[in-house]
């Protein structure tokens, strides 16, 4: 299959085109076998048994949402226009949707999941993430991970999200439950990475670190919640156990960013969230100046960021953090990628997965030009339209 | 044609329904010969020969869009970038989209009208005001309104975006230009309304109502561009000349905000613009405390304002502007209508004019609470699936 008619092509491979991009112009792409098989001149384009026209517009490598909340069921809508409305957001909103979530039945998650998978799918999203952490009992963070493993590979375990109301007072016993028969039974679903909310009022340095400790011994990736309601200790453990990434980093100590910078760990902003909170934003210039690696995340879930748009995160990402265009579009791509330790995709060079997002514009800059239109006018995942 | 399987239908009719936005709920609306012939009760409702599910999703009027210069050609992405690099917006911008219009043929900016106006309407805007302003001579702002005419009943005459290059400190001139020949040929070109940018740096109080003023006595309905980049005379202008709208109202003294709310000058306010120019937003609960009709519009346009989404609007009215949920869709819609001087459109009502949008959500709360998404599943125009 032949993608031709291409406006620019945005490889996401520096060195491979023009600018921190690696935009090729006057370019063709051919896939074979689910991959990127050959980027060239169009002029130069082999045969090929299919054809997709991009129309001029842009063609970029699907975005890759490292970090999003969709097994759940119910909404919060009127918690949100509560907070919009000045009632300060105290997070113990995620318990009301644990209770809904544990009173749902399989096909009821399944079908909220599909849904919201779809939506970012059309939106551009060909990896996506998917996190537990509204079922906190063995059995509801078990059948979480298993609905989402039949929509991602990439799939958290997340029991440490917050202590359940049935633990109040009680947080030894629940890190004893999810690091012992939890964790088991989140292994055996599949999941592929642990996560811990690492902040006052969830679970604290110790009681994190322990959890991600043994997650790891059991062969889980970490990853950590960290820094988002205050300058806590997560963004120091994240680094300190070399978990793949830090998630939220809103509050920031020099000393977080240096550590950032110094590491392996990237840094994961989720500017959904600090929109539909009315928080301040993390401070990615001082990341990306310091040298860390940044992804762009939705964090998709009911409370705190209901958005799977990673176009939006794009255009707040330029606005409310002084991100450049490109910097923001590699964060949605490679920046994901790397969080999720995967380098095939989030990019488009050879051997590629072949996953694509075209867009009804001729430049990647109208992602941040043109915010809240939908741009993305076809998406090609795994070689195929959809 | 009957809608039915309604999540909640809002009806933006105060009294008719509950709360603010006069929601009904176990309603369903048959529509017939392009208007509302009968909103009640599902249970109630009539036989009809065609059917719409609405899925369980909210129905709500289709958006009014009073605010949007879309004739014109090019785009200024570049602009954009190196403003948000932190340059500073000067406007001389406006000059380039001019260049780019003057030298384009009359199927181009028809065919970039006609884009905007299709991706609108597919994110719900069932009206859409069309302003000139890109020619800036005789024959091109002519052709520009024609063109807009195609696509619009709510054409605006703006001759008076900015002074020309080829009138550079010859202003006076301009205006005569813009008070004579200019004028004369946007009536024939089927205007019906007439604006200026009444700002430092285009024009002047003594300028804007002596175009406002002429332009009314030859039957247009008149709007500002007003205290967009300063506190400037705009505002009161709009009131003292009975204007039916001053748009912008970024910048306002408390004598602004007392003016407009003891008048029938709808304050428009368009937060695209100051999303996209890092602007602080306009002061919309003083407007609303005090009185104010407020309405939302997108702005679109090539410079400081790339967005045709209503619901992009909403969602920032909600979370810079404080405004409620409720406040920004009825500011969306009526608020709109009454910018227009319009009351056919913007609710739904027995006699309304059939345009509706169709939301994937069961409360209109979500398009605030799930910003960036395409929410909109369905959008009736005139009695008309689109
Ligand atoms: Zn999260
Ligand atoms: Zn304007």
């Amino acid at each position: 299959m032949l993608v031709t008619n291409i406006g620019e092509l945005v490889t996401c491979v520096p060195g491979f085109g023009d600018g921190p991009l690696g935009i090729r112009r006057q370019a063709a792409l051919v896939v074979d076998d689910r991959k990127v098989a050959w980027i060239g001149r169009a002029a130069d384009a082999p045969p090929a048994d299919a054809r997709v026209d991009a129309g001029g517009g842009a063609v970029l490598p699907g975005f890759v949402d490292s970090h999003a909340h969709l097994v759940f069921a119910g909404d919060r809508a009127a918690e949100f226009a509560a907070r919009m409305a000045g009632e300060a957001y105290t997070g113990g909103g995620i318990r009301t949707t644990v209770g809904a979530t544990r009173a749902a039945d399989d096909e009821q998650l399944r079908t909220n999941v599909a849904r919201l998978r779809r939506e970012a799918l059309r939106q551009g999203t060909t990896t996506m993430e998917i996190k537990s952490g509204y079922g906190l009992t063995v059995a509801d963070e078990a059948r979480s991970l298993r609905i989402a493993r039949e929509f991602s590979a990439e799939t958290t375990f997340l029991g440490a999200h917050v202590v359940p109301a049935e633990y109040a007072g009680r947080t030894d016993d629940y890190v004893s439950l999810v690091c012992g028969p939890m964790l088991s039974a989140a292994r055996s679903a599949g999941a592929r990475w642990i996560d811990v909310f690492c902040e006052r009022g969830a679970f604290d340095a110790d009681h994190s670190r322990a959890i991600l400790t043994v997650g790891a011994a059991a062969g889980l990736g970490t990853r950590v919640h960290a820094n988002q309601l205050t300058a806590g200790p997560g963004v120091r453990l994240a680094v300190e156990l070399g978990a793949a990434s830090a998630d939220h980093c809103t509050h920031l100590t020099p000393a977080d960013v240096d550590a950032l910078a110094g590491s392996a760990t990237v840094a994961t902003l989720l500017p959904g969230a600090e929109f539909s909170t009315r928080s301040p934003y993390p401070p990615a210039r001082a990341l990306l100046d310091a040298g860390a690696t940044v992804a762009l995340a939705t964090d998709c879930n009911p409370g705190s960021s209901y958005t799977t748009s990673m176009p939006f995160c794009v255009a707040l990402a330029v606005r409310e953090m002084a991100m450049t265009p490109a910097e923001a579009v590699l964060a949605a791509t490679t920046g994901g990628a790397t969080a999720l330790r995967r380098d095939d995709v989030g990019r488009l060079r050879l051997g590629s997965r072949a996953d694509l997002a075209i867009l009804d514009a001729p430049s990647y800059l109208h992602l941040a030009y043109r915010p809240g239109v939908p741009l993305i006018s076809t998406v090609m995942l795994n070689g195929e339209l959809v």
